[in-house]
Order: C-alpha cells, then structure tokens, then sequence
C-alpha cells in the first residue's frame, strides 16, 4: 500500500512584500490610513502574493463542499439531512443564494459531493468526489477514520491545485451540510481551547429550548476531543468531510501563495483545523465575514483575523466571503493603480 | 424675474411592494433571516422602487460634487484648498480611489464641480456648473446666499434627471471638498439637535490639538443655525456648495424612485439635509457605510439607517457607498431569482 504523502507546507508572509506594501499606501494621493480596514488587506495580500503591489483578484472562484453529518439523528439540527442534497440540486440549477452573489461579484462556483448520503451519481454540474455518504454521528464515536478524514482533505487540495493551475488567483470554500454547525462547535473549542457553551449556537433556526441539548451533544464530544493530540485524528473524530474538504482547499491555497476568503462558522472551524494540521495556513487566509454563530468570533479572534463584513448572515454556502471579494479586490487595486501625492 | 419653482415632492415607500418583499424572502430556499441585512436592503429597495422584486442594480453610478470652503482659512483643515482641485485632477485622470473602486464594482463616474475655488474651466470629463468659486467662511456669517444654496441644489438634480433618464438606476453621492466636515459637522448637529462636541471630530487628520477649536468653530455656526427654522437658509448659512448639491441629488434620486446610497459624513450631512427640506428623502436611502467621523453615526442614527459596511473609511468621493453597491446588488439579485423552498 503507498503511503500518504505529508500535507504540503506554508510559508510565512513575505515580510519584504508586506513591507513594501505599507510603505506604498503612505504615498498615495489620500489621508494617511483614511482607507482603513482596505489598508490592511492589500498588506495582508501583498505579503500573501509575495509581491507588492499584489495581483488585483481577477478571477476569484468559490467551491461549495457538500456533505452529510449522523449527529443530525441526535437532533443537533433544526433541518432533515435530505435538505443537503436538494440544497446542491438548487446550487446545480444556479439558483441557491451563493450563485447569485457570486454572479453579481464575478465569481464562478463549483460544487463538490465530498460525502452527501443521497446519491447524487446523475446530477450534471457537479464534481463527484464523495469519500463516503456522510459521517457518523460524532456523539457515540468517530465521526470518520483517518484515512476518510485525509481523503476528504486530498479532496480539497485537488481543487485548490485544479483551479490555481487554470489561472484562479482567490480561493472561497462554501458549504453545504445539514448539522454542520455542530462538528464546528467542536473543532473551534478543540482547537481554540473554548468551552461548549462559548461555542455552540442555534445554527440555522434550531429552536432555543433544544440549545441546551445541542450544547451536550458539543461538550461530550469536546471532551474526548480534548484527549487527542493530533488535529487530523481530532478531525476524525469530531469533524466533518466537507470541513475536512474545507480545510485542504484552505492549505492548498496557501502553500501555492493564493489568497483565500474565509466565510462563516463552519469556513472558521474548517480554518483553524488546517491553521493545527499546517501551521501558518490561517495567516494567508482573508476573513470575509463574521457569522451570528458565537463560534464564529471565537475562531476569528483566536486567529487574530478581523472580518470584513458584519451583516448577520448566517447562511453558509460561501455566501459572506463571496460578498467580501469586491472588497479584496477593490483593496488590491486601489494600491496598484491610485495616483502617488507628487503625482496628485 | 422667474419665481423660482419649489422642490420636488417624495412619497412614502411603497408598503405593497415592502409586504410583498417581506413574504416574498418567507417562501425563498435558506433559513428564515439567515441572510441578515440583505433581507431588510431588498425590502428597502422594493419599498423604494415600488416593485417586488425591485430591479437588481444594473447601472449604478457615483456623481462627485466638489465644492471649496471659506472655512479652512480658519484652521478647520489639516490640508489646504488648493487640494481639492488637484484631487478632481486626480479623478479626471482616474487616479483617485473612487476610480479604483468604482473599477471594481462596475459603476460609472461623473465629476462635477459645483464650487471649486481653483479654475478648472479647462479640465476634460468634468462638468462644469461652478455656482461660485467657494464659500464664504461660516464662521463669521452665511457660507452662500439662499440663491446659491438652491442653485447648487439644482446642479444635483439635474444630475439625478439627467442620469435616471439615461438609465441609470442607482446613485452614490460622492464627495471632494477640503474643509467640509466641518459645515457636516454644523448641519447634523442643526438637524438632528445634537451638540458640537458629539459631532466634531478629525476629519482627515487635523492634529488632536486642534480638535479644540473646530468644536468651537462648529459650536458657534451651530448657535447661530440653531435660530434659523427655514432648512434652506440654515444650508445657506453653515453649508456647503457640494452638500447642497449631494442633497438636490438625493432628492432627484428620491422623486424619481430610484435608490441612492449614502457614503460618509459628508454625504450623511446631505442627507439629513436633504431631508430637512423634502421630508421622506433619506427613507428612499440605503446606509452604504459607517465613517470614523463621530457626526455619522449622529446623523445615520437620527435617520434610523443602519450601514452596511463599517470598515474604518473617513475618505469621502463616494468611497464607502461605492463598495456597498455589491451588497445591495446581491440582496437584489437574490430576492428575484432564488428558488423558492417548494422549487428547491
């Protein structure tokens, strides 16, 4: 049997393009740091890029990950697991929320079944690359071997080679998964050392008198997360394969220097897993908004990332770094094409 | 001589088409409310537009007024006049941020100077409807005569008749005048009541140690404003030719019933003027962003808008309102052509 190959590395910024960059937008024709929280994205990108002024983001490019989560059994979700596959029958037929911001932003979308329990086999427009129809519920056990976990991040990883090699300069990962906002919960408290209750929400309308179970369900699978030290067994056992899918998309992205957006609690959880899987991956990732999901700060703050947009979505499917990517792009351009203060 | 003729009239927000934006978000293919502020843009924009759906913002356009201030010879301006000629050159050459950003997000732009002190008679792509090379200092008495004021007005409404009738289908005000936060600072705290101390702020980087005597500044034109009822003369009084003329704007955009997006506090002060002198006005607005100027959060507060963005900006020329063009697009598009949850 071959053996896996290590995940790939990432390097730090480019210090010297960063650098370059601040000194940049101390000579353009505007008041100093007027530009605000743009300001501090073309530094990111520049020292992502390595070069300053860095590319301006022409071909941004979302790809929606799909799959299924067996604690939806346990009432983890306000929503049935069949809701998942309709949802990719709705992204396949371009009209989900996700294809319309990414229309009006310019981004394509590409959809991938990394592990949706109903066969989705005949359904044109999507990328068939299902590890297996769905995990098992992470409250009685594993929620996936080590070999589903790194097969369903290899999937990621394809595509972040795939997309880059055809000329994707930003990268946005979306989801699709009833329940997923579960898994999250507990790999942003595995990861960011937080409590069940600092981390769990209701997700996409779980009433509130079935919080609390949801939070047990979070806090016994935090537990034995807690016991495990290496973050792809802890991604086994309480993750999810479009969060494994995720989190491989995010470190292909960053070991080829290409920014990526990250999107709410579920893009979050699947950041700081690839940020304890390849450390460094999470500083060359953008974040693109902040979800309502508590989790969704924790994570951000534990990365030291400030989120652009703040708009209470709470939808997934890469819809907030979608609507984040004219911000990005407007930030690269600005520094590569705005007159200097002589010039003015 | 002619009478002058009165201002245009606006009427409410259309409450069918707001009811049936509201149903029509109930029955679409995601979570109830899970798309946040979108939701309430779109019902804002059917509501404005009379029709539900309302139109996705196909021509969105940014109008720059520039306009000079007497004032900034009393030390209210970390930068001298002579700025902001230069910076129309720089938007003519399309060199300046608002280009780079309007690039970005697919809108147009026209430069219009209304009252700029320097001679750009022979400037190309500006369209030249100087009312007087500046205002008086409001410091020690009217800014403008009322004929100035109305007629800086009625530069901004040709520009709404005249671009409307072309097809455009979004405004953005945008402004570029040194010294005007401080007649913004003066008009917010005149209309919304609101003291000079909680609406003066630093603008575009005057010393902390001068902040002092802008307060004072604003703080005796805002005594003098405080005993004029007639909201044109107040404009007259504190004003600001590029104010008046982002105001006439929005009250073309409104009349017409087409929606316009406010930028910073300069385009905040326009607005709550605006509404001052056509009652209904800034309900037919959308909040693109939250400048850094402490007037802002005053005058959108008072005008019960919410921003979309809140990213750190004080640059003024439209910028802010610029980027929030997506989002209002997105929420736009989305509303029209999401599956409905039968459908999905």
């Amino acid at each position: 049997m071959p053996e896996t190959p290590p995940l790939p590395t990432v390097a730090p910024l480019d210090e010297a393009a960063v650098e370059a960059a601040q000194a940049r937008w101390a000579t353009r024709a505007k008041p100093p740091g007027s530009l605000g929280q743009l300001e501090d994205v073309a530094v990111r990108l520049s020292g992502i890029c390595g070069q300053c002024p860095p590319p301006i983001v022409a071909r941004p490019a979302v790809v929606v990950f799909a799959g299924d989560h067996g604690v939806v059994a346990d009432g983890a979700s306000a929503w049935p697991s069949d809701i998942t596959g309709l949802m990719v029958h709705a992204m396949a037929g371009e009209v989900a929320a996700i294809n319309t911001f990414a229309t009006t932003v310019g981004a394509e979308v590409h959809l991938v079944d990394v592990g949706v329990a109903a066969d989705l086999t005949h359904l044109e427009g999507v990328r068939h690359r299902k590890v297996r129809p769905g995990t098992d519920s992470l409250t009685s056990g594993p929620a996936m071997t080590l070999d589903d976990a790194r097969a369903a991040i290899d999937v990621g990883l394809d595509l972040a080679a795939e997309l880059i090699a055809d000329g994707v300069d930003c990268l946005v990962a979306g989801d699709m998964g009833i329940g997923n906002t579960t898994p999250s919960a507990v790999l942003i408290g595995r990861f960011t050392g937080s409590r069940a209750d600092k981390v769990t929400g209701t997700g996409a309308g779980l009433p509130a008198e079935r919080l609390g179970s949801k939070v047990a369900i979070v806090d016994a699978a935090l537990e034995r997360a807690q016991a495990i030290d290496d973050p792809l067994t802890v991604l086994a056992e309480v993750g999810g394969l479009e969060i494994a899918a995720m989190a491989g998309l995010y470190i292909g992205a960053a070991s080829a220097g290409v920014p990526f957006i990250i999107d709410g609690v579920i893009a979050a959880a699947a950041a700081v897993t690839a940020d304890a899987l390849v450390p460094g991956t999470a500083a060359r990732g953008i974040a693109g908004h902040l979800s309502t999901e508590p989790a969704a700060t924790v994570a951000l703050e534990h990365l030291g990332l400030e989120p652009l947009l703040d708009l209470r979505l709470r939808l997934g499917e890469g819809t907030g770094a979608c609507l984040a990517i004219p911000l990005v792009q407007a930030a690269a351009r600005a520094l590569a094409h705005m007159a200097d203060l002589p010039e003015a």
